[in-house]
């Protein structure tokens, strides 16, 4: 047994059964084992991209982490953008990155570059200096990724450390408990908020059924108002559950659903800061003098947490959820209001909504809680170039359910490769792209910082209209059937064809 | 005048002409102050990667920096990986990367990541504290930069750093000129080469043509061997200069070629090791005991320091050099071989031919001398996805010029979102896609791995053919027009017809 089978072996054991892959000359033996050590399924991205992205969307609808195996420092750096993703959903995910072999390192080959220093700012790293280091390495690996919290580990393996003997697979320790807050905490929280107006900020793994359903009681016996925060890594929604309203992206919208707050209690949800500093602004979101309460981080229980702080507080089992309007499809020109309301309209029961919609999701955001019952996958990060790829892992992840990706285009081009894997995988993943042909938020944010007339320049860094992208072609030459429309009826059409035909399939909805 | 308007005008004022760009709302003061300082034409790239590729293939044909301007941690990440072929390249490049405004970094928002720790593997950095630094440092990025030898520079920018009041732009010291050694040194480096084998290893700056007929001159009159480095930035190719055969890729053929060597002169080029490390295999490809002579370093005139140790050895007037040849276009199905010598027989006089055609290019490589005189521009970093936007960036920078990107179809899916940009700046460059629907560097790997019949997981990892990528289609996505051809006679009508129109064109050559 070498070392890579060893850290194969030992992965396998631990339950990991998925490896997304780009690899190379120096993963080699890596990729032998993943044959002589059966059990993991590789999937092929032709971009590391992909294969990231899709780790973190498969990690986020099993709670389990994916495999990556990636191609030294480059091939590594291509992955990075959905990391960053990943480490904000916190989303465990083990990558394995093979190096040059330990005794070439100083020879400073062509490909040889800091790999460590590319990996630290997403989390975890560990070198493995030799293949009997390779089992513990991957055995503390999977333990550093699955947390609770999750996290992003990665382990750097030169080539040597891959293919000399090593010992047998070492064992990987259970995952720990989720905690919830003691009693005592509940009290003295239950104290804190007896006074003033509170705001109930419930984020991470608060957006399950289970963290919605207490907030909902919560809020029923206290008059509380619940917000969730504004990107979420993982949400249940829609019809039957209790409905709550974001926390917006622009800080003076969120500064203003926060006003009057005095003290936030943070379910699961980090302190609200804006997504950027504007001249004149301030990172903070809640108002002067507002207190912040946590009552659960991201890797805690936050159900229970909810539901403790309600008991304490005496308050009654929750009422039911009331009935709300399903959608109904609009019909006309396509906007990001016709498309919107269409898709929620007609998404199927059961739904994985992976939604990386940016400016053209705001019009389907007020129907998102009126839906047919679904998850969404957020842009967690705000690194571009996720949503083709997680919908590619939420779907290897859930074969039983269908996954709706809504693109926006611009972001959507960063990483179309993901088409290719779910043509290759015959993935039942339905693409909408919202074809506005723009970098739509920054013509808002240049509007934003007082440039009324952009310049030429300016002009040319957010357009995307000469040429336009044909997007039936670009799914076509990665093998995914697609149409293009412009009506609301012609999408509804499409996107119930799309649904009805097992595969992946793409629609261009030109806004 | 701002931040952002104080370091553009720095730039412009030393004669930076364009800005490869991929922004966000973190770079909005910078994008603005590409209008409000004229005289920097700003492209855009689609995927970052796109832009650094550019900024290097500009380089590499002006020998003057492209600014990049990417978009925080995930968007640099992107551009990561041919920044690394920019950094082997030696090609002076300076990146502006927009951060969070300082006082926003302590919230670490969504967006925020250790971009310094990303950006240190490729070059060197600066983190520009406020604006009143901004122009000081961009003068210092550009000197960094042009070197020589050329580097990868990059600044971290905070929003405010742009956005506050800050002074007027900075003067940029004169590049610094270009040493050669002295005359000790070269009578040092004729009396370590009085006795035994001498091979010559050009590399670097002297693979233009002054270096090529230096080393001919000093060939002549010594018999010494002369060898190209194996990756090469640039080098001059073709009809009328001398030919010298490059060092071989595998270690054991390029071990070959050096043995009996009892020295190695290292013109311009560094000491050749192995791309890769094997099992029983060793760094250094010359053989034991061989002594390594520097000449002249990358940064060096490498020209005039063969031309001073040919002066030294009392070498006469370089020779004629022979006529070879001309090739003449093949017929037939497509193979490497054949698809090779017709490219050789059929490209135009003064091309600039980017040549990341991996595995395919073998069959080209025996004709390289023979065809017409054009530029040759390598990947150094072997960090795939190279090729498109290199040769995006050559031809901005030269756009009197016909480009070729002779492109490996694996390779060229890491990047293909350069086509866009080709279409839109309407390039004159003609990609050619070597469709062999395989990483056939990897099968070839594999097999030397001693892996004879490769289970399912490695046959999935390395095939490219389930689906066929249909590449005309993926070149009309980004609006350039495409053909795909299956013979040399096809092949030849098909690469005739897109270098007589103007703009880009794509040929699938299926092989």
């Amino acid at each position: 047994m070498n070392g890579a089978e060893s850290l194969i072996q030992t992965a396998r054991t631990a339950g990991v059964e998925v490896c997304f892959a780009n690899p190379g000359t120096t993963e080699m033996p890596l990729v032998a084992a993943l044959d002589s050590v059966p059990g993991i399924r590789a999937v092929l991205g032709v971009f590391e991209g992909v294969c990231t992205g899709a780790a973190d969307g498969y990690a986020r609808m099993t709670g389990r982490p994916a495999l990556t195996l990636l191609h030294l420092g480059p091939g590594f750096a291509n992955g990075i953008a959905n990391l960053h993703n990943a480490r904000r959903a916190r989303s465990p995910v083990v990558n394995l990155i093979g190096d040059q072999a330990s005794w070439h390192l100083a020879a400073d080959a062509p490909l040889t570059s800091d790999i460590a220093s590319l990996a630290r700012p997403v989390g975890w790293v560990r070198e493995v200096p030799t293949a009997r280091d390779a089992s513990a390495a991957m055995a503390e690996a999977l333990e550093r990724a699955q947390g609770p919290p999750g996290q992003v580990a990665t382990l750097v393996l030169p080539a040597d450390a891959q293919w000399e003997d090593a010992k047998g697979p070492t064992p990987v320790a259970r995952e720990r408990e989720r905690r919830a807050p003691d009693e005592g905490r509940l009290d003295e929280i239950a104290g804190e908020t007896r006074e003033g107006t509170t705001v109930v900020l419930l984020g991470g793994d608060g957006l399950g059924e289970a963290g919605l359903r207490a907030a909902h009681r919560l809020a029923a016996a206290t008059g509380w108002a619940v917000l969730l925060e504004t990107f979420s890594a993982r949400v249940e929604r829609g019809a039957g559950l209790p409905a709550f309203p974001g926390l917006p992206y622009f800080p003076e919208q969120a500064s203003e659903a926060l006003a009057g707050a005095d003290q936030i209690l943070l379910a699961g949800a980090a302190a609200p800061v804006a997504f950027f500093g504007y001249p004149g602004g301030r990172s903070a979101l809640e108002p002067e003098g507002c207190a912040l309460l946590p009552l659960s981080g991201p890797g805690d229980d936050t159900a229970a947490a909810l539901e403790g702080l309600a008991d304490v507080l005496g308050a009654a089992p929750a009422p039911g959820v009331p009935a709300r309007p399903a959608p109904e499809p609009a019909r006309g020109a396509l906007n990001p209001a016709t498309l919107g309301v269409t898709l929620a309209a007609l998404q199927p029961e059961n739904a994985i909504l992976v939604d990386e919609a940016a400016t053209t999701g705001t019009g389907y955001a007020p129907f998102a809680w009126n839906a047919p019952r679904h998850t969404a996958l957020g842009l967690t990060g705000g690194a571009i170039g996720q949503g083709l790829p997680c919908a590619t892992g939420a779907a290897i992840a859930c074969p039983d359910r269908p996954v709706i990706a809504f693109q926006a285009d611009g972001s959507g081009l960063y990483t179309l490769q993901a088409l290719w894997t779910q043509a290759r995988e015959g993935l039942d993943v339905t693409t909408i792209i919202c074809a506005n042909r723009a970098y739509r938020i920054l013509q808002v944010e240049l509007a934003r910082a007082g440039i009324a007339e952009p310049g030429p320049n300016a002009r040319a860094l957010t357009d995307l209209s000469s040429p336009v992208i044909d997007w039936v072609a670009a799914a076509s030459a990665f093998g995914v059937s697609a149409e293009s429309v412009d009506t609301a009826e012609a999408f509804a059409a499409s996107f119930q064809r799309a649904l009805a035909e097992p595969g992946p399939h793409l629609i261009e909805a030109v806004l």
